[in-house]
């Protein structure tokens, strides 16, 4: 036990040292601090460090000390999940549905159609999809993992540059949201429909919709209650937050328990819980230790399954560059054009374009999620993390290039924090 | 790996929930939270719910799931002493050393004479201490344990009452200051020596020496940096953060490696940190975590280790009766015997008796740490846990009734924090 103890804290330091290195070079370049994270778990994994010293990698990825930058990766992304959730503005669906429709039904449409054409060619080649996945499902994960947004970094860049109430910034806003929340709506139909036995399907289909709904009603206003004793006190008090953790961990190992994904449970109780002071107060609580100690641990964990040298098979190299364009075709050319024909001029199109392309770590937790459930095979996870970080890669100074000369503002690295 | 999640989730829930309920009934009772989850992990662990539903404990502890729970209640604790370090203020050495010096030496030599004089017949005593335990180790570790305060606790309490600039707060926290560094210096030897080879014990005396004196000569001057560039922000970067938690992982890794054990190196790395806007900033970051979210976990493990069947054996309650005896008065009857001698009125002197006898988080972390590195076995870790238990029970009412009363204060409850 105590080597375990040893060699976590040893890992951590590791682990925490790359991120930021990494990351502080990347903002070197004007990347957000997620991209150094996404790109400091693809070298601490079998791709770069493993390569190269395989026994310093074993030594400090030992087999027993998996399980537990697991647990705290599934943590990590539970709780980060939750605090987006509570970030999450559901009044902007309705206060601006009509005007962003073109954009987001264009960014969801455009990819699940690109992902339909393309998926009967994937399913042929070996080792892309588990055995048991079937074509419809394969199609619709592949279609979500094209039309994912980081919307948390799409809402963090608007916010920062004070774009919040111009075109711009309402189109993205409402067109990501609404495209993020349908692409994760089919992720759970396909996690639902591949429990294996049909009764899973069904138990993970109701369970998840009756818990959704249920949750959204009675729940939010049950949970409106804690709000009041938060605004009351003036503060959270660690009776409160003790109980809002208890609720999460409920709420997550429930959505693990009927068949889809524990940051559903996450998401789910964080848009049900009120806004204001609990809320607030919460974020500043628990964002610091989530985003800089258990994120990366998600990042490494996503890293050690990512294997970059299947792209020296032609055929794997082949499938990379066909889903990269596929996704940014689909995705950021599909939202400039939909911008465009809805009247919008062509810079404010294109920034629009750029920030519905990046996926960010949205994109690495849904392909987590497929690896881990059995849906896709470890080369299309490798191949989804690279189109992941490329399209995370160029939102930054896409977005600057066409919007900071339009703006006539200077390019600020963006701070860190729920831009992931 | 999925099922791994599964387990953590509902265990935390199931953790948090017993360690808040059991704290809610003692607050009912004036007992500050540390003793409601001290109780909460022996309720949650074989004495209790093991005891009476063996089926119910084993899913919900399985083993797979024990090394992220040891992992999680390492990182707890070492971040909580990383905290009581960085509030450790030793300018009260300084000031008030020579009033402090009769309370403070009273508790730190009746108890080892205590010890000593009790350590021949407990040496007999089958699977007291185990096999390899030298003589003089387990008088020594004996004493420590019975030394201990729960210095934070007593801070807290000092604090919450305004008793600040008392003598009877400036003389605890000297006295409690002191002793606790001494005790947990004597622990140290007793780790270091018991590495087995030789050259491990000089490895761990010289180097945990070494490192002590390095860290609070330049490595304070060196942190000093930071707490001017925190300073200079008026803010604790994401950046400053995660760089602290780096020292700290590779501190307490530092620490965990050279055979003593990773508590101290949060704990000389907490007392280095330099005071300021740094050093409140990273506690209103970790401190709400660490406390409500990790430390369960160590209450839980701690107390899945203890065995209060133990006690059946005649002979093993006699041990019980007679070291919790010995506690009381070696500790708590000697300071108060000290600081009457000293000239304080006969309830500054209980209360500060009172005080000094509360063991709190203090011991769990040195008695897991002795049943962890193989110095003591699991009967004397389940007698030592309960008398942390009890001395800590005791301290609350005892103050209250004695200083509440000549204070004219109504009784309140402690709210709960770094008061462990």
């Amino acid at each position: 036990m105590q080597a375990l103890s040893s060699s976590f804290f040893l890992q951590m330091a590791v682990i925490l040292t790359a991120c930021r290195l990494v990351g502080w070079l990347g903002k070197k370049l004007g990347q957000p601090q997620v991209v150094g994270e996404m790109v400091a778990g693809v070298i601490l994994g079998p791709s770069l460090l493993g390569g190269i010293f395989p026994e310093a990698s074993a030594k400090l990825f030992t087999p027993e000390t998996r399980g537990v930058l697991y647990v705290g990766a599934q943590l990590g992304v539970g709780l980060y999940m939750f605090l987006v959730g509570m970030e999450f503005r559901t009044d902007l669906f309705r206060s601006r549905v009509r005007s962003a429709a073109s954009v987001s039904i264009a960014g969801m449409v455009v990819p699940f159609v690109l992902a339909g054409l393309l998926t009967p060619w994937l399913f042929k080649i070996p080792e892309l999809f588990m055995p048991k996945t079937q074509l419809y499902q394969a199609g619709l994960f592949l279609g979500a993992a094209i039309a994912i947004t980081a919307f948390p970094m799409l809402a963090r860049i608007i916010h920062e540059r004070g774009l919040a109430g111009t075109s711009l910034g309402t189109l993205a806003l409402a067109a990501g949201a609404i495209d993020d929340a349908a692409a994760w709506c089919v992720l759970a139909l396909v996690l639902a429909s591949s429990g294996g036995a049909s009764n899973m399907a069904v138990l993970a289909i109701a369970g998840g919709g009756i818990y959704t709904v249920l949750m959204l009603t009675i729940g939010k206003r049950a949970l409106a209650g804690l709000g009041r004793v938060a605004a009351r006190d003036g503060a959270v008090s660690p009776l409160l937050m003790a109980f809002v953790l208890v609720l999460f961990c409920i709420s997550a190992w429930f959505t693990d328990s009927i068949g889809i994904h524990s940051v559903f449970g996450g998401f789910i109780l964080g848009i049900s819980m009120p806004r204001g002071i609990l809320n607030e107060e919460l974020t500043k609580k628990l964002e610091p230790f989530t985003v800089i100690f258990l994120l990366p641990m998600f990042f490494t964990y996503s890293g050690l399954d990512t294997r970059l040298a299947v792209m020296l098979d032609p055929t794997i190299l082949l499938v990379t560059v066909v889903i990269l364009l596929a996704s940014v075709l689909g995705k950021g050319a599909a939202c400039w054009a939909a911008a465009r024909l809805h009247g919008e001029d062509s810079r404010t199109a294109l920034a629009i374009g750029a920030l519905m392309n990046s996926r960010g770590m949205m994109e690495l937790i849904i392909i987590n999620i497929g690896l881990q459930k059995g849906i896709i095979g470890p080369k299309l996870f490798a191949i989804l993390a690279l189109m992941a970080i490329v399209t995370t890669l160029m939102a930054t100074p896409l977005f600057q290039w066409v919007y900071g000369r339009h703006s006539g503002k200077i390019a600020q690295p963006i701070p860190d924090g729920l831009d992931a």
